[in-house]
């Protein structure tokens, strides 16, 4: 849809697109309610939204009694999402459509730490890649709506631009917008990792409006979703909880200081210990684990789990505990409804997010831990995606609305 | 004012009352950017107000070139605030403007963890003080715009009833409220003292919106100022950050867990400390400090303090730097742009912020703290009234606009 057409919508029908958009499949009666709108005022604004084509019709919903409500649901006609998932080792790309059903997706190993690449080789491969799903679609660069981005390091979300990323050389300060721009008209949204998750998280978790996802993986981070917003804090930085001190006499970190959680629960730590450990004799599974691989991977680890070993076992509990202790203090001070865990390590077996359940409810108050629930992500692998694709349309809704 | 005549103003006339009572001192200039409004329209909202006696000129402003503009607050005619704070040994009283000007106040003991007395005695003459207060000011009861009263415990924030305070027997589940309204037609609000205090911050601190107000003291809280607003957490308990675990091998903390930052860093804890030193003959000066008075006050820790004395400086530094701990952690959680310090022992000498502040910057990330200031809260003495004065206006005003 050309960009005129969408400053010509009123603010209401701006409102119930965003509503139709994060209920998933509104009915006419949640959007009046949602909207604190007369049913009447609600219906003229759908008609007038259907007849554009900006809304469609899903077929009937789930009936309580009587007649089933149709449902709605953003109108393919708006366009095409590119929801892009950048990790530190791979990256997923997808093609979206505006209510998030996936069109077209494909994965490809990168190596974000070269400095070799930079943002340049990485974006331009990407490109390549996005512009092969449209045509997959049979779609071209101008019916992309929206593009959302997430990078597994700090942003400034304002400009899109990393901010001092600790794993990316050559990153930090380069304007991805610009970059994309010459490919793409389409507005580029960009997050860090977990705040993606997060978004996607509060599309999925209707009606949860203040919870943590916590991604342990090879860095430990956490997105922070305050009275149904993200919150990125004074300076963008909110929920780097990676360098909070868990033991102050613990190991030296990276960053300077000793005791970190992220040096002695993260990804790479998790697999020092367990190689530590098999080079102690301490477990023959281990060894064995190694034997196989040549080195002692997170997936040796939660497999040696699995078989019962005490050793791997003992690993996968003490991070689990330490990755508690430190939510134990962020639950008593934020006090959530939810904490989500996502990333690598905590799928490496069920004992980590057993003791991580231990630790928080020992330590936390009893009155902030009364109705928490620690889980895991609902989103599984597509949380990034699904994520990327959410912030996109959110965001474009939004500036459409706040700039008509 | 009587009631009715609220329901009569339009949204855009709400919306400036509050932007006034927000900006302190504010020119028509200011409104009209604050509220994204067109000049002509901000002085005709403002003309409007004036006529209807709701606002008031308060002279001109400080001019940077030209005519300095007139600045506008709240008339006084729209009724008198009653503010409350109520402490654990001590409650101060006070009538004031809608712009929060002091008219007459009064401060009185009470010992809130005495049983014999609960709410009905404590709150029984807190209604004889404050009609007593009115009299000086030739007002009466009906010209009571809202009552807003700080409490020493958690408070559900919606029913306006405290939860399970650990300090106040018979407080909890009493409706303040209810009791308050035999005597008050005016709207009552409750909150706990550090968010009273925060929101008090809030206003002093013309546009800065993320930051924390940490309040030592007896207790150990915080207040949670996030995007603007007071955040309370998904079931109220936000900021209860007294019982954040800082030494796992510390004391034992009538909460059921060991090394809570409350049992080794509040008031008690320092004064404990105190006494244990001058048992162990480690200090002459502690010594003659509890025989001029009996006991081991926080003020004599302090006076001990000031004459240099090892042991009294070594105790403050100590609970400053656990202090610090915890406020490392949160802030690499949070990353606020300040943290406002408020409480007897942030008081206690500057040793204690000193402490603090080399704890937080040498624990937080170069990100989180890049841009951080740690100080005193610039409220002072009266940071309880003054909150409970802005707690009782802004959540007037937001009700009226709500509720039209």
């Amino acid at each position: 849809m050309p960009l005129d057409h969408w400053s010509n919508l009123s603010s209401g029908e701006m409102l119930v697109l965003e509503s139709v958009f994060w209920s998933k499949a509104a009915s006419r009666h949640e959007v009046a309610t949602r909207l604190h709108l007369s049913k009447s005022k609600a219906n003229a604004l759908i008609a007038d939204l259907l007849a554009q084509g900006l809304l469609q019709e899903t077929g009937p919903g789930p009936a309580s009694t009587g007649r089933p409500a149709e449902t709605l649901c953003l109108s393919n006609a708006l366009g095409i999402l590119l929801a892009i998932d950048i990790g530190a080792t791979c990256m997923s790309i997808a093609a979206l459509t505006p209510s998030l059903l996936v069109l077209a997706q494909c994965r490809e190993d990168v190596d974000v730490r070269d400095a070799q690449q930079g943002p340049t080789v990485v974006l331009a491969r990407i490109k390549v890649l996005a512009l092969r799903l449209l045509e997959q679609c049979g779609k071209r660069a101008k019916d992309v709506l929206a593009i959302g981005i997430g990078v597994p390091g700090p942003v400034n979300f304002e400009n899109a631009q990393m901010v001092s990323p600790p794993l990316m050389p050559g990153w930090g300060d380069f304007s991805i917008r610009d970059f994309m721009r010459d490919s793409f008209e389409a507005p580029v949204f960009v997050d860090n990792d977990v705040n993606i998750q997060a978004i996607g998280e509060l599309r999925q978790q209707q009606g949860t409006s203040n919870f943590l996802v916590l991604k342990v993986g090879t860095g430990i981070g956490c997105g922070i979703v305050c009275d149904g917003k993200i919150f990125r804090g004074a300076t963008g930085s909110a929920g780097d909880v990676g360098h909070i001190c868990v033991d102050t006499s613990g190991p030296h970190c990276h960053c300077g200081n000793t005791g970190c959680l992220e040096t002695m629960a993260a990804r790479p730590a998790v697999e020092r210990q367990a190689w530590e450990a098999m080079e102690r004799e301490d477990s023959q599974v281990l060894r064995r684990h190694a034997g196989e691989q040549g080195m002692l991977t997170l997936a040796a680890v939660g497999a040696a789990s699995r078989e019962g070993d005490m050793e791997a076992n003992r690993i996968i509990q003490r991070a689990g505990s330490l990755v508690g202790q430190m939510l134990a203090s962020v639950v008593n001070f934020f006090n959530p409804s939810h904490v989500f865990l996502t990333g690598s390590v905590v799928t490496v077996g069920p004992l980590f997010l057993a003791s991580v359940r231990q630790s928080v409810y020992q330590r936390s108050l009893a009155l902030s831990t009364r109705n928490l629930h620690v889980q895991y992500s609902s989103l599984g692998d597509a949380a990034g995606l699904t994520g990327a694709g959410v912030l996109a349309m959110q965001e474009f809704l939004k500036s459409r609305r706040l700039h008509r």
